[in-house]
């Protein structure tokens, strides 16, 4: 009796070892591929982002590149009812089991985003980077022909392993790939597979790969008091509602496009580049097309156009909307810097922690993720002033209500 | 039609703003009378635990404290089916409606508690403070007849307020309270009740009521490899193995006890007070009587008894097992900080890191709670090696399974 016991007992160790080991080899080799990836992602698009700046011109073939991608993702796009211009929602999806993430999804939106930043359309990088940690995770589930709930796991470490490398940031990366494909929920038996993937895709990306991540720096963090407390709260509503705003508009004009050309969506991107055509003329300015980095780090440091955060927000909101590529994560962290930025004129606290601040809590309301925004903050500002952070990302987490950059994310309960 | 839409969309918004407050003037009068019992608690427990190290004697007392404490759960700690003597178990069994908090298991905690400290048990006190935190929130509930939903809602924030007024950590307390609750999941929907309650008990414990908290230093991290990680990793497993040790003996002795003594808990308590005797005569000190903080601060500057954290073990298994009260927190720090600076003789890491490391995989691998130990990493020791702790905090989460401190925490699917 007590013999067949120890023996069901070390059967059930033995095949919880085994299930642990293959989960760190599998996520082992998410990592090394989706950090390897990714580090062509970023060298490739710091060398186009370079060019365009040297070369101003090349925006006036933004309308012909949208013609590139719209028929990209019309004719090569789709694959047994799934789409990949649906971009991360079809990775959320492919999370909950209702759609197929497509191994050629990665590809086409690496393509994409270099048209879209070499003529200077404005996006990141990191909807690129997540889309190929799902596509890549995609093709190891189907060459290993992995069932359905470890294809969550798996897609969910791809996920990981895609911000880690993208934004240098691995602890960030892991929660990030558990927060993201909910809202209001984190799956912790992804835990080991997220953990795993999201350190080593960063390991490979800094040091196999060489790559440098951008450092913002807050130089003051305030004395915490009550009334230090209500000014961080106020300011994030803002915050909150400036990436309300941009979802709102974004999804808006990507409704309205749709209809209007009648899903073609060469057309639409072709329209979408020359609004940005002349939006750029406008504003004669190049500081709101592609990522936009110069004016990003500016306002952690000194005074940027009072208006900056609202242009920034209808560039990325045509770029994306009409089809283009890339990412909203950059974006968002430069509309809510230089809100921060413009409201340290009127707002008594230092410039570079309202530009912090603004940097993570507009992130924070469009992902809809606050734990993994909290943990960005900590691990881009050294852990400096977590208390302010934690309730900025509270405070735009509910502003921002159920609206967010990707509608597939599921609602789990009221966030209030 | 425009009209109605606007009026309706109008309502909505105003329900919302309705609903927010109410929730943060509730979260904030729990923050308050959470933060101010703790002071309290922990107030009158340094003055017990320090008349007790004065007069070593008062430990000859312990058996008869034991009798006591027996008789107020046994003839006071029951109604309506609800036993008192559950503790924690209660405190998650009423966020999850199963049972009902009662609103005399704080003040009883309370008295257990001190009797335990005053007599030389091995304990810590923030079981205490988070049974009374579900004790205030349950008076709140009863008194405003909440309903079931906020009910859950209002019991997590009183552990939040609990848990950040008794460690002086109220991002931890606030992510512990959501996190405590359920294995494998955190419930968002409580995210702004248990932040405000977190930071208020805060605020109240150290600045009205001028609590100072224990400050444990890490001298030195060491930088990343492999090879650290490696040693982190191997490490972790031992201080999950250790607290999964100690889950399963304390366990062990309760059971055993109570089927030992029919449930007379009088009984269980007194022999239980007579074994401490014995174990403190037999080894000679009173290093692991109390919450032994003085040994748990050399951990991270100096040598220990290499034996130091399986006596504590002991000690804290056979008070706690036999029906003394308290808290197991500080004492599964004590055995993993105790662990790492034993540890610290054969690996080659620091020897305050080596202690950080096991304090807080040890706690991790007990509560169960890996996102709120990596956030109590990230407040203890000011964001240093974090990257180390999420590595100590999942390993050791891993190797505990599913045992933990409270069995009646819910499992959500498979750790692996």
């Amino acid at each position: 009796m007590e013999a067949a016991k120890t023996a069901k007992a070390t059967e059930k160790y033995k095949n919880y070892i085994a299930i642990l080991s293959t989960w760190v080899i599998l996520a082992t080799a998410i990592g090394i591929l989706v950090g390897s990836v990714t580090s062509v992602l970023l060298n490739t698009n710091d060398f186009l982002g370079e060019t365009r700046e040297a070369n101003t011109w090349l925006i006036y073939f933004l309308p012909l590149g949208g013609i590139l991608i719209g028929y990209m993702y019309m004719y090569h796009g789709k694959e047994s009812g799934n789409d990949a211009a649906l971009g991360n929602n079809l990775v959320i999806e492919g999370v909950h089991g209702k759609s197929r993430v497509l191994r050629r999804m990665g590809p086409i939106v690496y393509i994409g985003t270099f048209i879209t930043v070499l003529f200077g359309g404005s996006t990141g990088r990191e909807g690129a980077a997540i889309q190929m940690g799902g596509s890549v995770s995609q093709g190891i589930i189907q060459f290993f022909k992995i069932n359905p709930i470890d294809t969550k796991i798996l897609l969910m470490s791809g996920i990981s392993a895609a911000f880690a490398a993208a934004f240098g940031t691995p602890i960030t990366g892991a929660i990030f790939g558990m927060e993201m494909v909910t809202l209001g929920k984190m799956k912790y038996n992804a835990f080991i597979a997220c953990v795993v993937a999201s350190f080593v895709a960063h390991y490979t990306t800094e040091k196999a790969w060489g790559v440098e991540h951008e450092k913002f720096i807050i130089q003051a963090i305030p004395e915490l008091s009550i009334v230090t407390f209500a000014k961080v709260i106020a300011v994030s509503i803002l915050f909150g509602l400036l990436s309300l705003l941009y979802c709102q508009l974004r999804h808006g004009i990507q409704k309205y496009t749709e209809k209007l050309f009648n899903k073609n969506h060469m057309i639409r991107a072709f329209v979408g580049g020359l609004v940005i055509i002349a939006l750029t003329v406008l504003i004669g300015s190049y500081d709101y097309n592609g990522r936009g980095l110069d004016m990003l780090e500016q306002s952690f440091k000194e005074d940027v156009p009072p208006y900056a955060f609202i242009a920034k927000l209808v560039f990325t909101a045509v770029t994306l909307g009409t089809g283009f590529v890339g990412g909203e994560a950059i974006p968002l962290f430069f509309m809510g810097a230089t809100l921060g930025n413009t409201l340290s004129t009127i707002v008594d606290l230092p410039m570079s922690f309202l530009a912090g601040l603004g940097l993570i809590a507009a992130f924070c309301a469009g992902a809809n993720t606050p734990i993994a925004a909290l943990f960005l903050s900590i691990e881009m500002f050294d852990g400096k002033g977590i208390e302010y952070f934690l309730v900025a990302c509270l405070v735009s987490y509910i502003v921002s209500g159920h609206h967010g950059l990707w509608p597939s994310q599921s609602v789990y309960g009221s966030k209030s």
